[in-house]
């Protein structure tokens, strides 16, 4: 049997397995950051993202666009649990004939995003590789009163999206977005979602994340889903590499957060369906298979 | 111009260009493992190593070697810095075609080792590669007093290492090697050195780094090094991946050491050399070239 019958998932599960986690542990795999023991008011957060040639860019694109993404993609996910984001390390596996114009640029494209966010780049390895590698491993904090986890969905929750959704891959958007920090912090600080996490599977297979780990269902109100221009309801659901958060609120919470942003420019967020008790309601996904 | 010709430090030169620092780093780019800052009398450390197909281990090999090396490379790191390790995220690139099995291997290796020091592996991203590719990034606390770095060596400090060299790729010991965590932290305990790296890329290069940041220079006395069985004096000094200590200590601490471990079985720590005022007293290396 090979990978690609067990998928990521499975793959998951398996590493679970032989890594048990120690009871200081807040949380260990299974959301988008790791949550550790920090101080008396705040975790650290921690999380790791790959890129593979081939697999998730190829030389044809820009080298500072793949620099954005490989940091970019970390600092979602520390923002997808309310956090800040504050170390990285970088290892980049490159094959010996890389021009170096090109990995001064994927630099560079990682520099100016991790700057934006004030993220610190402390560390870093680099090794010889068949095709180009490049891993983020990054650190982050949040105020305990703030963490958000994909595990605390509840029947009745609305739920929305920060931003339109679909072609992410095709319109070249997954190499130039920019993460939700802003609007992560936003939230956690005035209205504290049930449960958050990014788009990065495609909403469908991503919210059945949060259904799966909160045991509820839901049902998505299929024609308010904000979509890119040109992108089909099925490309919405499926594509993935959006990036945009994930959220459940408390109905009232909703109604008030509705109420905000009515007029205002900052930020919107999109309501697109709510949470049920029935935890068989799971979404119909043909999300991003990763083999 | 392409990366075989500025070679790895080049990159690295690139990199902290592009990445300045803040203050409250204690140490960047540049040492076995960041240091961050994280309670008032430990520092965090944070370090990631990459191992890929064909440049580091083959399909021949065991898979449980393959993890164990991939961690343990990551905790030799935070081990040289005199500290413990702690957390671990841990990413792998893999071909559709990976038989299961391997992974899982690959997973048992790792967790074994993890278990043996104390990591908890906490995280993880799992993504599709055209050969596999493996990523540790780990931290570590140490007590700020019991730091070590590569920039404290003085003159006359002896230079130690803390096992036999050589011969480590030819012999698969670079894949069953246990990382000198006990003996870094009973160094910075009772003999504190003034500098400390792991060798990874052979003992002269490495030597060079710490007298490179140190601003110093070293004679060896050649005869003394130890040599795993078969090894030439040239195979010691260059062939790499052999993960035991390299330090330094003041003579009144070196002369100290000596006697303590005369005749005693737990440890043993070799004297190889002398750090010299002499800046120009570089090792004549040929050590492991990444590119």
């Amino acid at each position: 049997m090979n990978i690609s019958h067990v998928g990521e998932f499975g793959l998951i599960e398996a590493l679970k397995k032989y890594a048990p986690v120690s009871k200081n542990v807040f949380k260990g795999i299974g959301d988008d950051a790791a949550v550790l023991p920090f101080s008396k008011d705040k975790y650290l957060l921690f999380t790791t993202d790959m890129l593979a040639e081939d697999a998730h860019f190829t030389r044809r694109m820009k080298a500072e666009a793949i620099g954005h993404k490989a940091m970019a993609c970390s600092i979602s996910d520390i923002a997808a649990m309310g956090g800040l984001p504050t170390f990285a390390v970088v290892s980049i596996g490159l094959p010996k004939l890389t021009p170096v114009d090109f990995v001064r640029n994927i630099y560079k494209g990682m520099a100016r995003v991790s700057k934006q966010f004030n993220v610190n780049i402390v560390g870093g390895d680099t090794v010889k590789s068949d095709k180009i590698v490049i891993n983020v491993a990054l650190l982050g904090q949040v105020e305990k009163e703030y963490l958000v986890t994909r595990s605390g969905a509840k029947p009745k929750d609305w739920i929305f999206v920060s931003g339109h959704l679909g072609g992410s891959l095709a319109s070249g958007r997954h190499l130039t977005f920019i993460p939700r920090v802003a609007q992560a912090r936003f939230l956690v600080q005035y209205f504290k979602p049930n449960a958050m996490m990014d788009i990065s599977d495609g909403l469908a297979g991503d919210l059945n994340h949060i259904l799966r780990m909160s045991k509820v269902g839901a049902k998505l109100w299929e024609e308010t889903i904000p979509r890119h221009k040109g992108a089909t309801l099925k490309q919405a659901l499926n594509d993935g590499e959006d990036f945009e958060l994930l959220f459940t609120l408390p109905a009232a919470k909703a109604r008030r957060l509705m109420q905000w942003q009515a007029g205002r420019k900052a930020f919107y967020f999109y309501p697109i369906g709510e949470i049920t008790a029935n935890a068989e309601q799971i979404i119909p996904s043909k999300g991003h298979a990763h083999f």
